[in-house]
């Protein structure tokens, strides 16, 4: 029977990209060879190759002036090398920061500025409140520096559950300066106008495939400003410029990218999976608020993630007691992130409806025994 | 029917891996999820990883003052890393070049270091003649910089079939300053001595898993001198100090080095299948040295490597001819690198003896009906 999987990542995949990988792992094609041995100069991983990067391509309704680039290295590569590449010497990067990821994208990029530029890391703004984060920043709040080589931003915070909402009321911030995001946690899980963004990196664990691989969709006129002194493996240049062939890729990490995004496309594409996906998190943010109190999300309302649905419980026993009665009846990954505690539901692309609801079921009976 | 797969790679993988990967990737250990859509954190994928990394150090036979780390990004990200880490700001690091890609690091280290710290490359030898590279340097060609940060090998030149023979008659070079070896494409191939070096990197795939991860087997206290103001994703010290879990690892290709691994210890090990390269490289070189001159290979007999056995046929037309004839009986991979074209038969460890041999006889037939 298959797990009600909600991992934060790597998490769930859609079963049919697991079995359509399963069928062929050992002869991809009728070659007589699993795709993982097929050389990714051949035409048989060529096929998937392209297939994959015209599958991102269009899910994301990408206009002609952006490409995609696959890359190794998930958002904590992407942290060093984004600086790298375009915090270039005697600039400042603005970094808006509400919660532990783009913190952490904060110190990465600042250390990188410090050995490879001498270019400085502002904090524009940051939601922290003593220990935690519960809400995106409002526009107003922002502090921007004129000129900056890039404003960075991160769409959804997996460890807190703060996520821009994406409707006039939460939008992405109004910025003069490239706009640079890290949406590792909710690429492809709504539909998003990427128009707005210069620079988009995504590791795949989340909507889009296993670990192993990150997803850019980038403007080609700002991988053109990238730094040109770099090692070539470092520049993200080469690798738009060599249709992500530059060097050996991760074959088989892709050619699963290449099956979950086809399966998005056949249940029916980001609409269908977006409004999957807000009912999945309208079941159980509905769950925590008609509990009376015994469960507390710590979100503001506008600012909530509709990809990680963070809760408490009323004392850290009864939180590892829900973890530990779920996990008995196969509800996996439900414990909040080891720097915050708590509970957390991550219900990515492939989670199941019907795991949500189930979990909300026993959210209901568990709070009736415990409350 | 399999085929017969002469990948320079992604290459051939144990039949044994891969049926044990494609037995279990919707299901495994009766967990309900693919091992890829389990945590990294969690204990199933934890087991996985602590076994792989175990694998590696007992099959290299490591001292306890060495580390076993696993990271993202093939040889081409560590030319980079190596020199980001290891060539600290005033130093002179020496490189040994014997083929393309000693050739790449060198480059790649040079770029390193000019945007980070100021340290010199030096090449300390080359072998380069007019548009190749056909032989190991000599001990006593290499120019050696007192004090030097570290001297970089590459023990095989995967393109040019150029090997270090590990024998007192090509052994590594006997150096003062700490030996760092690009090993990617024979690493397991053969035993080796590795407290002679003091960090071994190699991408996975050629003869331990897929592409998309990297093995690094350093000392310590190699580890311990890198430099401490790089961002943490860089530092070679953050992922020995996490057991390669800092961030999220690539599971399942890893999860893949450990089924690779498993079936090398249980098939014999390394001293069993050295002997089994040994038989194959020895077939195949003789094929073409009792050619009568229809086929020639260019490296220098003491040079030649035991996992790619290059060779030229009297036209590049003769060479296509080879190449297609060869697919249309199921024998893949066997062009030439683009850069150097000829033919190449990649025989890791995956890569069964009857295949060498049914390609021996065929060169034989080919070379009757052309020659």
């Amino acid at each position: 029977m298959r797990a009600k999987n909600f991992n934060a990542g790597p998490a769930s995949l859609p079963l049919a990209a697991l079995e359509r990988a399963q069928g062929e792992l050992v002869d991809f094609a009728g070659s007589g060879m699993s795709i993982m041995e097929h050389s990714h100069r051949g035409k048989a991983y060529e096929t998937v190759h392209n297939e994959a990067m015209a599958l991102v391509s269009e899910l994301c309704e990408l206009p002609k002036d952006y490409t995609v680039i696959f890359v190794q290295g998930g958002a904590s590569t992407a942290f060093a090398q984004v600086a790298m590449n375009f915090l270039i010497p005697g600039k400042v990067a603005d970094y808006v920061v509400m919660g532990s990821w783009g913190d952490k994208a904060v110190s990465e990029g600042r250390a990188m500025a410090k050995v490879v530029s001498g270019g400085e890391v502002h904090v524009a703004a940051s939601t922290r409140t003593g220990n935690t984060y519960a809400r995106v920043p409002e526009q107003s709040e922002l502090v921007l520096t004129s000129g900056a080589a890039y404003v960075h931003i991160t769409s959804n915070e997996t460890i807190h559950g703060v996520e821009y909402a994406v409707t006039n009321r939460k939008p992405f911030p109004k910025v003069s300066a490239p706009l640079v995001c890290d949406m590792s946690s909710d690429i492809l899980g709504r539909r998003v106008d990427f128009t707005q963004f210069d620079f988009v990196y995504a590791g795949a664990q989340k909507n889009i495939g296993p670990s192993g691989v990150s997803i850019i969709l980038a403007k080609k006129s700002m991988i053109e400003q990238g730094r040109k002194d770099l090692p070539a493996i470092f520049q993200y240049r080469t690798h738009a410029e060599n249709q992500s062939l530059y060097n050996t890729p991760p074959t088989f990490a892709i050619y699963l990218v290449r099956n979950t995004l086809a399966w998005l496309k056949a249940e029916g594409g980001v609409l269908w999976v977006e409004k999957r996906n807000r009912e999945k998190a309208r079941v159980l943010y509905q769950a925590i608020d008609e509990s009376g109190g015994f469960y507390r999300c710590p979100v503001e309302p506008l600012s909530r993630s509709i990809m990680n649905v963070v809760w408490r419980l009323p004392t850290t026993e009864l939180e590892a007691a829900f973890v530990k009665e779920a996990e008995a009846v196969r509800m996996i990954g439900l414990k909040g992130h080891r720097s915050v505690s708590g509970i957390r539901a991550s219900i990515y692309n492939a989670v199941e409806p019907e795991w949500v609801v189930d979990l909300a079921s026993f959210m209901k009976d568990f709070a009736k025994r415990y409350g």
